[in-house]
């Protein structure tokens, strides 16, 4: 680092700690790691210093000095984002301003369906504690106990569950935000229904913090699905899965809260990380479908799942399946969906995607788009598996073994290229459920329509003029100050 | 009308005339007073002239057209909206733009559970053709045989069935929006996961076409629930109603679809308007619930609900019940909630609300609302009722037969003040479905607080400097153009 750059590094650390509380300022490049690297350890960035305010006024304080100081903010949550939206990548003029130490539960009102939860609150924390209530949280993903309600609504965040309960858009009731000029928005309202002109807060979810920073959240809640069904089952082809899906929705009456493709690798890759993972189906099958129905009350599901299963493979669409018996069965057929995920990381660097199509074209995009890469890349191998009901697939592809990282990057490189050619095809989303940030952000560029750049940039010069907020995540823009 | 504006109004028409095709634009008095008139008939406007566009590039000629003109445009789907949205209020320098003409179901794919549509196509023709593939389009609303589906969208309409399916915004995949500058935001897809940045279609809803024409709409599609069971229960008080929409909710796993609450005085009104309606019950009770669960498949709907009623009934939280036998009856059952609004405007000119509240609080909001009102008014009647699981209420106040228009007037003003100072102590919303429009525009300006005022300015300014959509809608914009 020269000389002047570092004289300014300090000045404006100074700054920044004669503006706020000083425990407000961690400058401590050792203490600051943590803040800067992002979930995968791909990515290892520095940034002028990490904010850690304890309220919304520090979280006002902050936007207001960092303003004056010429500063941009990345704002940060459980800093599990897969899209680098959440790391400085101007390190010199950007600081990091986490949430971490907001983390209040404010209030759990089962009689109103409802809580209100400050941005930091971590997101299995919050569901165990509405559970305690009997009351039910229906956002689920791999990061959960990592990750911030304030991250999961400033990315909009997926998961599980989506297919019966939407994307975490539709769970926010209400929003707490501070606005690129420092001053508050206030609209924690619990309301389930408020027609009184344009909904502001819509703007401030999946906008992964260019427009400002979240720092409360009003949810819905649901009652606590006390009966939960799940199964694995072995289907003939991804077709037949997407087959079984239309006829789950129709069959189970939209009782159905999961829905997960996997191709048969998955169990091999599970089992290198977790080898002592039991085999819950004994033949091999060309699809698996992990299923799972729940509910509350006076609904059977067990039942439901068993007419269910009875009736598709009875028609021939599932050729074998198991039903757990238990809770614990249940845990390990979910242990192979997510150890097919460590299984990968454990193969070393690979491509990952969080690609969306029309469910009608999934299948076919699927088997083009392997088929693609395995003609550029015959050395590579394809795991495409995912949340099908929702037209998301994760569609990976992992250099061989013993590659090394150059080879591997370039590989890497070169089957995101073929994929998103073949996906260009199909109308379908870059970025299903995790964002754009900074890490698809050419890709996004690159495919964005004029109306729509113009609307985004109109709508930056409107609420974020001088790009105080997280400047180079999801869109450059140039000509703005 | 003065000589000269009458110049500027006949010059205008033949600009605009000259601008677009002939056919398009409609200036006969007569034959644009259907556009000018309000659904209830309270108000009578006139406009420029009227715009008939076919296809989404007239709409964009047409927006150029008046913007060159200096013509502004309130876009109008079926006007069937309660809060003057769709009226102009500056007739001398607005035209009506209608979307009539532009009313084509563009595709049903029951394979993708989604339909894209034109915003012309009036609701209940778009339900049964979806219904005609034995899916099922949720949006249920007293207007259905005349609103159009763009017009649902640009409010974000509510209904009976929000308890389980959401608002429009919920149902939504995609708009087509021709922008105030003319051009054309294309977002017709219908994948329902798309991280990809900021998602610019929630703008538009609920904007009331401040923003924007939306043109045509991809909405998501459920299986038709060909099994629904439906109720009408007497209770002792509004208080219990709420504590069995509670219960319903985890016991009947969320699978409600309606839950309508009404006062004795219901039946009164629904017989003035309906003299040969059947009583469907044979006691009094302080408070009725009609209620519905519904599904499709392998649940046994009608199981469900007379399991429910017996286990809620045992414990004393409804008094007496009748589930109908058949569609036959229970279309009996919902005459009474639609004939209770029939007889409350045979009654004459009366106050109508769209308040919600936040849930735990609706029973003690309608009390203290209803106490206010007969202090101040006490030879009115108060009629509460809606779908209170949303927390929405349609308190309305009946003056007394018998008084005149200037009398019916004064006491619905003092009635509204009344019932709006009550709900600014619930933290409540003065529009919880029928959006702002002309009509609520100033109680709606009373209580903005200012950083909502400031980023709904700054919005405006960005996406409609030059003010030529709707003005005079929701909002009022003081220093800009």
């Amino acid at each position: 680092m020269k000389t002047d750059v570092m004289c300014t590094l300090v000045a404006l650390q100074a700054s920044l700690r004669a503006a706020l509380t000083n425990d407000m300022v961690l400058t401590d490049t050792e203490e600051m790691l943590r803040f800067c690297r992002d979930w995968h350890g791909d990515v290892t960035s520095s940034a002028v210093a990490v904010l850690r305010p304890r309220s919304t006024e520090d979280v006002a304080a902050a936007v207001r000095a960092c303003r004056e100081l010429g500063v941009s903010i990345v704002p940060q949550g459980g800093n599990t984002g897969l899209v680098l939206g959440s790391i400085p990548d101007r390190p010199e003029s950007q600081v990091v301003l986490s949430l971490e130490r907001m983390s209040a539960i404010r209030n759990i009102d089962a009689d109103d369906f409802s809580a209100v939860v400050e941005a930091g609150c971590i997101l299995s924390e919050l569901k165990d504690r509405i559970a305690e209530k009997n009351m039910y949280f229906p956002l689920a993903l791999g990061a959960q106990g990592s990750c911030h309600i304030g991250g999961n609504v400033s990315t909009n965040a997926g998961g599980i569950n989506v297919l019966r309960y939407g994307m975490t858009r539709e769970l926010v009731l209400g929003l707490e935000v501070v606005l690129p000029d420092g001053t508050i928005f206030n609209g924690l309202s619990t309301l389930r229904k408020d027609n009184r002109g344009i909904d502001l807060k819509q703007l401030f979810i999946g906008a992964e913090g260019t427009l400002g920073i979240i720092t409360a959240v009003s949810i819905k809640l649901m009652p606590f699905p006390d009966q939960v069904a799940t199964a694995l089952l072995g289907l003939n082809s991804l077709e037949d899965a997407i087959k079984l899906y239309r006829r789950a929705r129709r069959d189970c009456s939209d009782l159905m809260s999961a829905f997960e493709f996997m191709p048969p690798l998955a169990f091999v890759l599970a089992r290198e990380a977790i080898p002592d993972l039991p085999m819950p189906i004994a033949g091999d099958y060309p699809a698996y479908v992990l299923m799972e129905i729940s509910g509350s009350g006076l609904v059977d599901i067990a039942d439901l799942m068993e007419r269910f299963l009875g009736s598709v493979m009875e028609d021939g669409l599932v050729v074998d399946g198991v039903i757990a018996a238990s809770q614990a069965q249940a845990r390990n057929l979910w242990l192979f969906r997510e150890g097919m995920n460590e299984g990968q990381a454990k193969r070393g660097p690979h491509m990952r995607t969080d690609i969306s199509v029309p469910l009608h074209r999934l299948a076919d995009f699927v088997r083009d788009a392997e088929q693609a890469v395995s003609e550029a890349l015959p050395d590579c191998i394809s795991v495409s598996y995912g949340h099908v009901g929702d037209g998301n697939v994760h569609l990976n592809v992992l250099p061989p073994s013993g590659s090394s990282p150059d080879e591997a990057a370039a590989k890497i490189y070169k089957a995101k290229a073929v994929v998103n050619r073949v996906l260009d095809g199909y109308d379908g989303s870059i970025s299903a459920e995790h964002g754009i940030g900074r890490l698809k952000r050419a890709d996004f560029e690159e495919r964005l329509a004029p109306s729509r750049r113009a609307l985004l940039t109109a709508l930056k010069q409107a609420i974020d003029p001088s790009m105080v907020m997280n400047p180079g995540c999801q869109l450059n823009f140039p000509g703005i100050s």
